[in-house]
């Protein structure tokens, strides 16, 4: 399904985070960023979720800052021993890092003005690596960053969200994407050979079925993709006609 | 934190399909799969998602499956077009792929039981790579399978649950790792310092730091992890002496 919208710009997203490893929290930025990239025109082709381990994050951002136009990375960036994601990144592409300049300002002012100690803790969500840009935090002000192609956010999703917002703008979307989706009360074995048919017969569009269980009966979403609105109208009337009971 | 149950087996789980992709469908499966695994002891340390797309799925079978002692796959094992994982394992290990007789029984049976027609369609939930061994499927009977140290199940929750449920006690688990976790309504840069001292003191446990906003007001979950339940119960009590306010 993958490739049909070959001139857009990909992304790959890297979570860190041994909490969604062990099944104690569920991971919601996953989806959000899903669902934003694709409004973008920006195809999220992989996601990877590695440990709170030096060496898992380095070889991941390696791997994904290789192979796609964008990174987005998501946790790991807070004040506590196991938020080892901005010196990680930075080894990854050979930079120093230590506290920087404008970082420690965002956050002196901020931790003045709400009568909270900068402490050394605190202080260590001021790293961040040579030549990376600032990604505005609204919430809770300790910055996320941009190097090279890869984008340094939050773990908690209220921030992950508002970082994502302050980073959009600059980020360059392709050709909009468009969908249609109908969802058929039918075993998805019945549903096969006319969708693989039209498959077949509208090569640059892009079908996927996707099936549930719901209330003990079988039936699944069929959804087609592609920047061709007419030709994606056309191909969904005639699945519908083929189904129409 | 990852290491410090070394003796314990590991695993990685590769979840196929565009539709998480695009954000039109929230998986469900990574999570559900992180806590069966944990408590099971065996150590989930990667997970990967992959589009519906032929050479995606064979890399990252082959990086995952050399890297873990098991892998569990989510999706793209029916009847559609799109369902193309069960072919691209075999491709992964080069191992030849066809209707194999016992997965057809099984089919013939359950489709003639429900007065529906076992088309060719149908028929291709009846791929199964040489040598590979079925994992049953109460709730609609295509089977997923077991080749190597790669276990393929379906993307349904309701049938990826249930294939995980015959599969389990088939697999050998590892020291059961106890944790301890408690809520702490402080800023984590408040907690930061003690928590790393902890961390030092304590090496053979990990701890982990899990912020939150609730109604305005930032707070972590404060996890530790290890298999010497005395040292967990000390460690925690310390920690929660420090932080009694």
């Amino acid at each position: 399904m993958q490739g049909k919208h070959m001139s857009n710009p990909t992304a790959a997203m890297l979570v860190i985070g041994d909490e969604i490893l062990s099944g104690r929290t569920r991971d919601a930025n996953m989806h959000h960023l899903a669902g934003v990239l694709t409004e973008r025109g920006i195809d999220l082709q992989e996601v990877r979720v590695v440990a709170d381990d030096p060496d898992a994050i380095v070889a991941a951002v390696q791997a994904l800052s290789g192979a796609y136009t964008h990174v987005f990375t998501s946790g790991g960036i807070g004040p506590t021993h196991d938020d080892i994601t901005a010196d990680n990144v930075a080894r990854a592409f050979e930079t120093p890092i230590s506290v920087r300049d404008d970082a420690r300002a965002l956050l002196e002012a901020h931790y003045e003005k709400s009568g909270q100690e900068l402490n050394e803790a605190r202080l260590r969500m001021a790293r961040i690596p040579d030549g990376a840009a600032l990604i505005d935090n609204p919430v809770s002000t300790a910055p996320g960053f941009t190097i090279e192609n890869v984008h340094v956010l939050a773990g908690v999703p209220a921030i992950f969200q508002v970082m994502l917002q302050s980073l959009l703008p600059k980020l360059t979307g392709g050709a909009p994407v468009m969908s249609r989706s109908v969802e058929i009360f039918r075993p998805e074995g019945d549903i096969a050979g006319p969708l693989g048919e039209l498959a077949n017969a509208y090569p640059e569009l892009s079908m996927g079925s996707y099936p549930f269980i719901r209330d003990g009966r079988f039936g699944a979403n069929i959804v087609m993709r592609g920047s061709d609105e007419g030709r994606l109208s056309e191909a969904m009337s005639k699945l519908e006609v083929a189904f129409q009971s």
